[in-house]
């Protein structure tokens, strides 16, 4: 990390990060799914922050190849011994239950239960994550120790669920910028008590626009806070004609932990979006890194289908899958930390600080070098290298209307940002025009 | 080696391997040469498979820049010492005399015969394979142990060859298809007993033709068997009307030792049977590899001279001049093996079964996903990953009629045939068109 | 480095480096400046050899962003102990003064002194190289080890200079071609007593050009020799009309020394000269290598700025900043040796003989090869390889008219003078057309 450019944190950065902990902390109980009350009541505690527009679509509408389906509700669920202890209990965690799984309550012998439960063997102390969306369908996740030491022959299960005609929910909030043109920042909201996958994208995105309220900006940006999957392709079926106005766009998921930053390129790959965040990424070592796109992920795989082919790419510090305490138990509050949000949230801010700025500025004074120590920006002492100049000097020689800030910031390896300084000093000597 | 598509070879796959082998072996022992009875016999026991047509060119007959030879017969030659013992017979080796040697009997010194002898003191067992076909000369090969072991004054030599108006031969047999398109496989028939160089390239390519027969396909497929350079060239001299009509093409040689496979690139370097190529060898690891043409090597020199250009690669197993066996005696029946016959009968299977089905298709419900799981065709658990959908869900993605079947797999970096079949599945269920 | 393409130096060639050395030599006690005697005395030096033309500047001429300063004299420089030892000598080392140092004469405090006073802690012995041109100042420099050894309190120091009204000179030589298209070959005349930086660069241009004298070329060929920035650009503002005609440029610097050979590419990367460069440098093994341009550096940042952008790069052996003798008295006549000055002599030599020579030949008989055999050019025996045949192997499948002989050479991998050689035989053989 440079830290000329990453400086150590201020009391006021490290601020944002806890800020984007405590959010995280205070949704994080919550049982969410692609529908029901734990939607909503995510998007209420979001909303104390932004101005937040709730969306309802009622179950049974067509969504592209897609249909609303029935709205989930989820009271209790248990697994419980003759001895009338609860081996397996909902209130000790929502992961317990496989999302929408439909309402059950019998004694079942343990044989025929355990067809019904889910475990991670190799990690025999965490519950694993699964779902049930869209196939009618019942069961418990559960510790591999846990299963083990249920030794009874017959338990009384319990899913306290409904599956009943209602909404699909999705929050929406948008900062009006100079142009239509805009800038989509989403994040699913279906997870449950996941920290990192997401709690961490939304309370990051809820604070972000918070952040960006009183702010200028040129582009408009589009905060969407959705379901997985049929969450983004409601929206995408409501906004059809918005989908030409999104110049950049951002999925953001698992933005808390240690890991990374990882940034995995739209389906276009040579977006500006793509291009920004490669090169933030790469000012990020030795774990900052660019991925090529891949149809397998979150609501990316929606906005770049081949249909809307959207400057959208991915977020995250470590890639989904990739780390053992990903959809399981062990995704908690411990495993985000304020440091990891707070990089996060400067990374985002940094790839808007670029859409906003990038410009192809022009030399006002093409040939040769300007004499910049008459002016007080190069070391009076020769012999001794450039010093501080050489941003300065990257822009001046590639500022022939061809090439744009990010382009320089490309070619020189230097930080944007040094780019973007050297810029704005060089237009206030007069030695540049802004350009386009 | 991907076992789920390249899986162990079954005891029907095993059978194609060991029948190459066996016709290579029937080839092994003829005295070939760029003209004469040999190649006339090997074509002959070739023809027992394929319906094989023999061209005949005069002796005289210009080809560009080049005529055609005198036919070369061998009958005999040794070299005997005073006890009447044959230090040297060509009975034993047909490597033994130079190729193309000129008739002589005489008795000779051991000093003036050394002049005509070739040997490979580095590996002092081994008899080199050496030709003098344009300049009349004449001469023997032995192994360094041979020659270090004659220790007479004088020897009584003979060469009993003839150099006579004739004709070169060449060998043709064409599986036509559905168009005139036409993909060319060719072998050169002109070294006399090298196994890999070039038994095993004649007998791969005679029983492919020959399990082509029963399959209907697009392109028409020319089999080749000509002397190296002069027979291609007078293919080339008689044919120059096919040469635009050839769309794909391959040579074929030392396809039977151990190592590479080794894919030589076409002059082109991005035609689509380099791409093809380059594709499947790469899913060979550890040694599966593409390398870029160079002009020295075997009929692709002439395939892809500047006045023709054709997209016409090399492919071997280990490349030529790269293995110690190489233009030796050990170059035998030992050094190639069923399996790995096999596996290179089965590359260019797969590079036809390319070239046979790439297709840029269409898809028909572009805007988002569709609904996999609906179908059947996804993992009814959520949580836990793509699994075998990734092929679906990557030829969904790219099927916007600019991305072809080959493009994908070189995207995805899985297989073809896994997007082959993605792709199949997918047109089946009406989710894709097969484009074109 | 490829013993077939620079073989062990002759008696005749090794003549060469010694005589740049000789010149370097001559030159180096010189205390040179931007402007002054010290330019003019090394330009009547290199003026022995080649038909030098001197042009003088007038102090106060604007050139572009700049103004000619005024012109700089030195006579003596010391700092006296009381006990009237001159602890810092002018005499011995002109680097002992700030480069432009304005004159001064007085007893001053050591405290106060130090300030003025540059030293290189980290390499104690080494008297550092300073300037300051554009802001009036005054300093010493000195080895840390002298000042260190400076233990009174007051010392007399003297800086017996002037700043008046006079001139810049830079130096010109034309060698005409049979085109007024141009290389231009230029070396910054500025530095005092450093041998590598820029003795070895002025010398060694200054043979190459008496050398070429002899020689008719297509390209006229231009040697400036100018003050590093300001001299370039008073070259550039007075032939802004020359520059389109610009078709090659180097600028030569730092080419005594061991390392490299280093090539910084010009602003457009793929120039001819940055290509032919490129190629040149990779046939130099170990160290040999191209970098990227960056706009800092000599007198290729005027050159390539944006308003010019012409084809001008830099060659180096060891690039500077990089090696600890950089601006410090150990840039001395040691450092520089015939051999490495030999070394870069050729380099551009060859570079000359690629824009001379490179052209796009046709091959006469593109179908197939021609045979080569018959004409003499290909080994009689065959089964042992292409030998030497392999560049005109290359020559003849490449010479299709959109292939240059760079372009082969760049392809094949083998040095151009090989495949120059191969173009020129097979031309002399009707096999090929020059092309243009």
């Amino acid at each position: 990390m440079d830290a000329s450019v990453y400086p150590v944190p201020s009391v006021a950065a490290v601020r944002i990060g806890d800020e984007i902990h405590a959010l995280a902390a205070e949704i994080y109980p919550i049982c969410r799914s692609i529908t029901g009350a734990g939607v909503r009541e995510t998007l209420r505690l979001l909303g104390r922050h932004i101005d937040l527009e709730q969306h309802a679509v009622p179950t049974g509408t067509r969504v592209f190849d897609w249909r609303i389906p029935r709205e989930w509700t989820i009271r209790d669920a248990f697994i419980r011994s003759a001895d009338g202890r609860r081996v397996l209990d909902f209130k000790a965690s929502n992961l317990h239950v496989v999302n929408y799984s439909m309402p059950i309550r019998r004694y079942i012998s343990t044989v025929d239960l355990k067809r019904h439960v889910f475990t991670l063997p190799d990690q025999p102390d965490l519950i694993p994550y699964r779902t049930s969306y869209y196939e009618p369908d019942w069961g418990f996740c559960m510790s591999q120790r846990a299963l083990d030491a249920m030794t009874d022959d017959t338990y009384e299960i319990c899913i306290d669920s409904e599956l009943a005609d209602g909404h699909l929910t999705y929050g929406e909030y948008v900062h009006a910028g100079e142009t239509e043109r805009e800038f989509l920042l989403t994040a699913h909201i279906c997870h449950p008590s996941l920290a990192n996958d997401n709690c961490s994208g939304l309370a990051l995105l809820t604070l972000l626009a918070r952040n960006l309220v009183a702010r200028r900006t040129r582009h408009t940006y589009r905060f969407l806070f959705a379901p997985g999957t049929i969450g983004s392709l409601a929206w995408l079926a409501a906004n059809e004609e918005r989908v030409p106005l999104v110049d950049h766009g951002l999925v953001v998921s698992c933005v808390g932990d240690a890991g990374g930053p990882t940034y995995k390129q739209s389906r276009r790959g040579n977006a500006l979006i793509d291009r920004a965040m490669a090169h933030l990424v790469s000012h990020l070592p030795p774990n900052g890194k660019a991925i090529p796109f891949s149809p397998y992920g979150y609501d990316e795989r929606q906005f770049c289908s081949p249909g809307f082919d959207m400057p959208v790419g991915l977020l995250q510090n470590s890639a989904f899958g990739t780390f053992p305490e990903y959809h399981t138990s062990a995704d908690d509050l411990d495993f985000i930390r304020p440091e990891h949000l707070e990089r996060s949230y400067r990374l985002i801010m940094d790839a808007i600080e670029i859409v906003e700025t990038d410009r192809r500025p022009v030399n006002l004074l093409p040939k040769g070098e300007p004499q910049l120590g008459r002016r007080g920006l190069y070391s009076k002492l020769g012999g001794s290298g450039p010093g501080a100049a050489m941003p300065m000097l990257w822009v001046l020689n590639l500022s022939d209307g061809a090439h744009s800030l990010l382009d320089m910031a490309e070619r020189s390896g230097l930080h944007y940002r040094l780019i973007l300084d050297a810029a704005d000093v060089l237009e206030a000597e007069g030695l540049l025009s802004s350009g386009e």
